[in-house]
């Protein structure tokens, strides 16, 4: 196996949902063909991957077929249960690699990361404990959010700290896992920055997007940011930092906040990232196509932006907006297939172009 | 079955090859499955779809159960073989319909109907033998070009005429076929407009682009066309008259001569067409979702251009230039999945862009 891999070639991509599906059609682009692996029937990426393996990620059986057809494993979430990854890397490289993961699982581990190697978070103290809460408490104080180390994502497995009495309800609701109290931050926005590292170490990033959250989960994200220049050469130099120190493949979401006294890291993904779905319209490369480069030893492409974007959601019933949607100016609809709309679940996306030529 | 696919409903498309494959991923992007029923092993366009039936057009028992899995069928070429359609249209709605495909696959018939609706062309005559030829040659002069009136495409099946005395060599090219004699226009360059009919009869039509060819194979398309604002107005004005005179539903691509006269109609084409990937990085809403808005019933799109972009079609041994142009600023690749290069193959495009944030 090279490490460029040739048209014709399959990447193994484990998780079939929005991500794998945009990752399924970045890769047929570059005339690559994808092969899903996911536990769950009809799959949203598999309507437009060469091949689905429906399997649970405890059956080696099917790990080990899958990783045999494939010629380099990657992924469209980072909660993959550890054995499967133990399994799958002695068949085939995944990328991006083991680091990125183990720190993205575990909220200790990413923030303890992040401090090696000079970046500022919030302030942050591990709980595992009443006590361990009550002295996270003095020295944080409140307001201050407390969330399990593992499995949380979109607003998942948090609870809110306004007051030390709450210290209580917020323990309970972590139901025994360990948890990390942060502190709030005084910012005044909240960006990201989408960037990739390519397999001969080179980086590209796209330019920092602004997000805004409904109810913990992303609701826009709009491109240019209202940053100036420095911030935007400081968040961008973020990424690089943490993209280095990984020794990382693939592309990496960073979210960060905008405060007075510079940007502080609030947290990483190692794969494509919600927040970069605007440059599906903004970009010649898009996210998806950048780190399908990556992953399959391609050069990175260009990523400059050439059109000013609003990305949106369609969250649940959001998706009762497609009608109008469908007549608005300038407005891309993404949807991904998927055929039932829970509270919560994101349905689609829209890419609303700003820029007029 | 309503006029309105709903997300989750399946479009068959007859024909699996790149226009197929990028129909199959815009069709993704709104939610809609497709259907891919192809002769040929492989097709380029089954790496993205939900199904594809690998069968002759003659298979009658295949066609009835792809009609039978799908809500609305659709194609990517237009010699498709008319049994099929006759067997087809009685199961499902064929669109865009018949009156389209059948005067785009005669030259003739073609010509015929644009001078019934009032628009010109090159001066043109049927040829059946050397007697009809050289009556054909006395009225349009040389040179001129011989052309069969069915099957002919990418400068397949033509022959020129620089001079009188060419005209037995060029009729001995036809094979037999019946033929037409096309004179030669003065055109200071080629442009052409892509518009889409909706089911409820409005039109949308992309800026028109300029259009260069090399050996009779599109070789670029270029947003914005060198063409002034009333011949701008003027080719959207031909392409709408041309989809409201066929009742048309879907994309459809005419070809026009830019002559110190007026614009000419080359050809047209009742689907996607080469002219108009660049809308792939142009446009909110490109070519291929523009279609499959059309066929599935879908209000159209916003085809608005917001950059300006020079399509390069990769013919055959270009591939060999990917790995350049994967590092190549502001290009955006699009291979089509097909593993042997032959000489005047289709292999993919590529997308500049020429505007800057």
């Amino acid at each position: 196996m090279t490490e460029t891999l040739a048209p014709g070639a399959t990447i193994g991509i484990l998780g079939g949902g929005q991500l794998g599906r945009m990752l399924s059609v970045a890769a047929a682009r570059l005339g690559l063909k994808t092969h899903i692996f996911e536990p769950g029937a009809t799959p949203p990426a598999g309507h437009v991957a060469d091949r689905v393996t429906t399997a649970p990620y405890t059956d080696s059986h099917a790990l080990a077929e899958f990783a045999a057809s494939v010629d380099v494993i990657t992924y469209e979430f980072e909660n993959i249960p550890t054995k499967a990854l133990d399994l799958l890397e002695t068949l085939r490289p995944i990328r991006p690699g083991r680091r990125a993961l183990a720190i993205s699982q575990d909220r200790i581990a990413e923030k303890t990361f992040l401090a090696e190697i000079g970046l500022a978070t919030a302030p942050w103290a591990e709980v595992t404990d009443a006590a361990s809460l009550e002295r996270a408490l003095d020295r944080i104080g409140t307001p201050a959010i407390l969330k399990t180390t593992r499995l949380g994502y979109d607003g998942k497995g948090q609870a809110r700290l306004s007051v030390a009495a709450d210290a209580s309800a917020a323990l309970q609701a972590m139901a025994g896992a360990p948890a990390v109290l942060e502190g709030f931050i005084a910012f005044s926005h909240e960006i990201s920055v989408i960037a990739a590292r390519g397999i001969s170490g080179e980086i590209a990033a796209y330019d920092p997007g602004e997000n805004i959250h409904h109810a913990g989960i992303l609701h826009t994200t709009t491109v240019p940011a209202k940053i100036t220049a420095a911030q935007r050469t400081d968040a961008v130099l973020i990424a690089a930092r943490i993209l280095n120190a990984l020794d990382h493949v693939g592309v990496m979401g960073v979210e960060l906040f905008v405060t007075p006294a510079g940007l502080l890291v609030n947290e990483i993904a190692p794969r494509v990232h919600n927040s970069g779905h605007w440059t599906q319209q903004g970009c010649a490369i898009d996210q998806f196509e950048q780190h399908i480069r990556a992953v399959a030893g391609w050069p990175l492409g260009d990523g400059s932006r050439y059109a000013d974007v609003e990305m949106l959601n369609l969250i649940g019933d959001d998706i009762d907006q497609i009608p109008s949607l469908a007549r608005a100016p300038n407005t891309s609809i993404h949807l991904y297939g998927k055929s039932e709309a829970k509270p919560g679940r994101k349905m689609g996306h829209v890419n609303r172009i700003l820029t007029k030529a």
